[in-house]
Order: structure tokens, then C-alpha cells, then sequence
């Protein structure tokens, strides 16, 4: 295959050129952080990348989506991931996975995504933005979860709300990891704020329910979920049926 | 005030006048309807409404703050309620009871809300509008609930999520009786999103759990909340006590 033109092609030997797409990324990030976002104009941008400004607009729509460079190929390989799915696995396992593409778009980069968080909360525009792109992730994992459930309208009202649940937390776990600057591993804390989801809606619930009697059995976070049975039962079930389901919830594994 | 040329305002005492904003409103809704969203100018809805530019803008920051003019009161309606809180309620219960707040705003004009329902849907600055009030009823709700768990960190990932599934819940069944030109009983469309919420995440957790191994007792949809008994136990409890817990659970109620 021959190189594509424009793309890694040194001048000479020893330095290597960022594809037009990065540069006018870099470029457009040098000047908001210099300047401000509203006072940097794509003309500032291009002058800076050393391209026209018909370049620019090949790449990005608008001033506003080169802060956001990579959410549109994220989404892209999301709605494919979900996609590709046989229909073997637990369909709320899959829309975490399908999350945890987007953490690890802004787990990448952690300078340039920890910027981009800054910059993001002080331009309303770019927070309008950013709400847009959230929400656009937020139905393509409900319009998995509700073509698995085959249109069912209770299942409508799942899938949404699971949907919510996966992108609230997962933005719990991003939003506090960029806070503290992308230190830490955010992959660990998406992870375990995926856990809360799954436990909660998944396929083999575990949640540990808090009760609010006195003398209920108390479950706390530090549970495993191993650890913890969770037995439903009607009301009026005779007590050696619930005891009998119990001991082979027990024997289970 | 003038009267406001070409609307239907009789000069007799009979008829009452309506405020200014809801006139502009109005005006604004009249002008959208005939010739679009975006083919209206501020001036056109002045010149409907009979009144100057900064009576306008008294009212209404921009041309979009016209068409959602009562989410700013809803808002601050929602803080209210939530900061009136006596820590009594259950707070799953007490932010469901906030959105139904918003929903009653548009349960009070259905034909306004189906109208705006449709103008949203069409333009894009409009439903980036929404999103973003979206959002701020959803932090609220979730401040809310991060304060009552006094700010734990496992609790604010709860908080988030549960804020998020109250809107995802409350806008699948608005949007769905909006779908419907409002023609249903929205409330009751609500409560029952709601009730899945409040089952799922409430202090008195009654949603059913689905056991994916054979012989599991089974609870469906169709089984009322109060039917149900939930036991949560930690793996290798005596059997003796999870039983007093199942028959005090019975005796409660």
C-alpha cells in the first residue's frame, strides 16, 4: 500500500510531520490555552498549522468540533461494537464494555483530555456540545438494549434507564479522574463504577439491598457480591419453600 | 400598555389581558408555527406581541429561552422542594416526587408542549437547549442525593446514577405521551416509569430479581410491589437467621 499523501512524510529524514488533522488539533489547543476558546478564530488556527482554511473544514465541521476530535470515530466504533454482538452475552455487560471505549479514548491522552475538561467548563458552548455527544452515546446503548428486548415497551423503559446508568457512572468515574488531572487508573475506576451498574440491572444481579428495619441483614458496599443471596418471593409463600429455594441458592456453584 | 396590534384584543372591559410574557410567548408560538423556528426574529415576535425589544428581553435572555419559558420556575421549583426535605422520606422517593414536578409543567398545557415537542425535534439549537436544562434538573436531583449521603464516594457514583435513571424514566414516558400529541394520561405514564426507578433503587426494594437457574422462585412484572419479599443475606448466614429475617419481614406491614 502506498503512503498516503500528507500523512508521516518527513521533510527530511530526522523529523517526522503529525498528519493535518493532529496539527490543526495541536494548534487550535495551543492558541485556547494561550488566548481563551472565544477569542481564537479558525483563520488564528490555520495561520498557525500552516494550512487554509478549506483544510480546516475538511477535518472539522466548526471551531467547536476540533476540541472534540475523536468523539465522532468513538461513536462510530461503539454503534459497530454493539453490532457485532451474537447475542450471547448479557446485553447490560455489553453496554459497559461498549462504555469503557470512551474511557479509553480519554485515557489515551491524559494531558490533552485534561485540558479539553478544563477548557469544556469554562466555554457554555462547549458544555453544550459535550452534553450533545454524551447524549448521542446514551441512545446508541439504548437502541441496542431496546433492539435485544425486541420492542417490548417495558423493555423501552429499561433500556433507557440502564442506558442513563451506564453513562452517568461511567461519567462519575471520568469526571473525577479528570478532576484529579488523570492521575490515578481510570480504567480501574470506570471498572468499578461499571460494577455498580451491572450489579444493579445485569443479568446475575447482586446488589447488595439495603434494608431499613432494625434486625435486617445488613449488606454493605465491601460485600462481594459473591457473598451475598438475594431470594425474591411472594408474599404468602410458605416458609419451607423459601428455606428449600435458600439451601440451593446456598448449593448453587 | 398599548394593545398589541393584530391579536384578537376587543377594546371592551370584558376580556382579561394576558401578561406580557405569556403574550410574547404567544406571539413567539404563532410566528414559529407559521414560518418556522429559525425564519423568526425576536423583532417579528415584538411587533406581534405589540411591545419593544427590552420588554422582550426582560423576560427571555435569547429567541430560545421563549420557547422553554417555564423550566427556569420548574427549576427553581425542584430546589425548593428538594432543600424543604426533612430527611423523613425515603430520597429515591423524594427525587422521583421532583420530577413529577416537571412533568405536571407539562401535563398543565398539552398543546403547547406537543407543539414544542415538535419544534424541538427540528432544531438542532433547541434540542441542545434541552439537553443542557435536561442536565440541570439532573445535577439537581443528584446534588440532592449526594447531600444526603453526606458527600461518601461510593455514594456520590449513586447518587449520579440514580439521579440519572429518575430523568431517563421521566423522559421516556413524557417523550412517549408527547409522541402520542398528549392524547393518555401522562401522570399515571410517569408513576409507573417512576415506580421501576423508586423498585429498583428506593429504601424499600421490591423489584424483582431475576434468577437465572432452574427452579428459582420466579417474580414477574405483573406482581405487585407489596407482594414481594426481598432478602438480602450474606453467603453462610445460619439458616435459622435468615428465616427470623424472612418472618419479620412478613410481620412488617
Amino acid at each position: 500500500m502506498n503512503e498516503a499523501p500528507g500523512r508521516r512524510e518527513p521533510a527530511d529524514a530526522t523529523t517526522v510531520k503529525p498528519p493535518m488533522r493532529d496539527a490543526l488539533v495541536g494548534a487550535a489547543f495551543q492558541l485556547f490555552l494561550e488566548r481563551g476558546y472565544e477569542e481564537t478564530t479558525v483563520d488564528d488556527i490555520v495561520a498557525l498549522a500552516g494550512v487554509g482554511r478549506r483544510s480546516f473544514f475538511r477535518y472539522f465541521p466548526s471551531k467547536e468540533d476540533v476540541v472534540f476530535p475523536d468523539h465522532e470515530r468513538c461513536l462510530a466504533d461503539m454503534t459497530a461494537f454493539l453490532g457485532e454482538d451474537a447475542g450471547t452475552q448479557d446485553p447490560v455487560r455489553r453496554v459497559c464494555d461498549a462504555a469503557r471505549l470512551v474511557l479509553r479514548m480519554y485515557a489515551e491522552n491524559p494531558t490533552f483530555s485534561v485540558q479539553r475538561y478544563r477548557l469544556t467548563k469554562k466555554v457554555p458552548g462547549l458544555r453544550a456540545y459535550e452534553l450533545s455527544v454524551v447524549w448521542r452515546y446514551e441512545r446508541a446503548l439504548a437502541e441496542y438494549l431496546r433492539g435485544v428486548s425486541a420492542g417490548v415497551r417495558a423493555d423501552t423503559l429499561r433500556a433507557d434507564v440502564v442506558a442513563a446508568a451506564v453513562v452517568a457512572a461511567h461519567n462519575n468515574a471520568l469526571r473525577s479522574w479528570l478532576r484529579s488531572d488523570g492521575t490515578g487508573d481510570a480504567e480501574v475506576a470506570v471498572d468499578k463504577a461499571l460494577g455498580y451498574v451491572q450489579r444493579t440491572f445485569g443479568a446475575t444481579p447482586a446488589e447488595p439491598v439495603r434494608e431499613e428495619a432494625e434486625g435486617a441483614v445488613e449488606a454493605d458496599d465491601a460485600v462481594r457480591a459473591e457473598d451475598v443471596v438475594v431470594v425474591v418471593s411472594r408474599r404468602g409463600t410458605p416458609m419451607w419453600r423459601v428455606v428449600r429455594e435458600i439451601e440451593s441458592a446456598f448449593a448453587r456453584d
